[in-house]
């Protein structure tokens, strides 16, 4: 059972709280991280807040890379959602904790759409025998 | 401990393949979940892949939705990323769901930016004196 999609969820703690509240910055170093990760880049939307922090997301070809940052908390959100298996998400969460100068990092990587084998078949309605059921999620 | 934002993946398995297909679906679907959950849509970016499926983004005031749709295997994997108390992302959820008449779904929801205390008391160097330190993630 290969999930569809990946997922990983990195929290960057203590970065540089200026890099953080910069949406020059933010907007730059995810465009980066994206091209490091061997994305293809299709769009990308930032907007910063008049409090502070910014918001952002990078639409590429093979999914999307989301940030949020708390700069009052030295505190960055950032997601990489890929299919595939050309997109190396690893490096994108290498180059923004350098860049972000995080002194602390939690990461997480999740499957997203693992499909148990009689939901696949489900699809597939000329099947004329139905495959042994497997367990599902 | 509060998490700074609340993470809501959502995964949407048996759904209707030509409503996950269609760019003008998809698009309108999630400006609609977006509204029922209470957010202040900022901007959008939506893109249709030349093969199927349809990956989207909805940056709100109070962070990201977040889609990705796989019409071949009837599934689409929904992301609701907010901060504050106003936004209620279960609506959105509850809405795609019926949307996409989803035969079966699954949700969890993180807590992300969980921030030790004396990470936050960190970022106040005037503090005179530190506080009683407690145990990080």
């Amino acid at each position: 059972m290969k999930p569809l999609g990946r997922h990983l969820l990195l929290e960057l703690f203590e970065c540089d709280a200026d890099a953080l509240s910069s949406l020059h910055t933010v907007k730059t170093s995810m465009l980066e991280a994206a091209n490091r990760a061997r994305a293809t880049i299709v769009n990308h939307v930032f907007h910063e807040f008049s409090s502070f922090g910014v918001s952002g997301v990078v639409v590429i070809a093979e999914s999307h890379l989301a940030i949020h940052t708390w700069p009052e908390y030295r505190f960055a959100a950032v997601d990489v959602f890929s299919c595939g298996e050309v997109l190396q998400p690893q490096l994108a969460a290498e180059y923004l904790a350098e860049r972000f100068t995080a002194g602390r990092i939690s990461v997480v990587e999740l499957g997203r759409g693992l499909l148990a084998r009689e939901v696949a078949e489900e699809s597939r309605p000329a099947l004329a025998a139905a495959p042994p059921k497997v367990a599902g999620r």
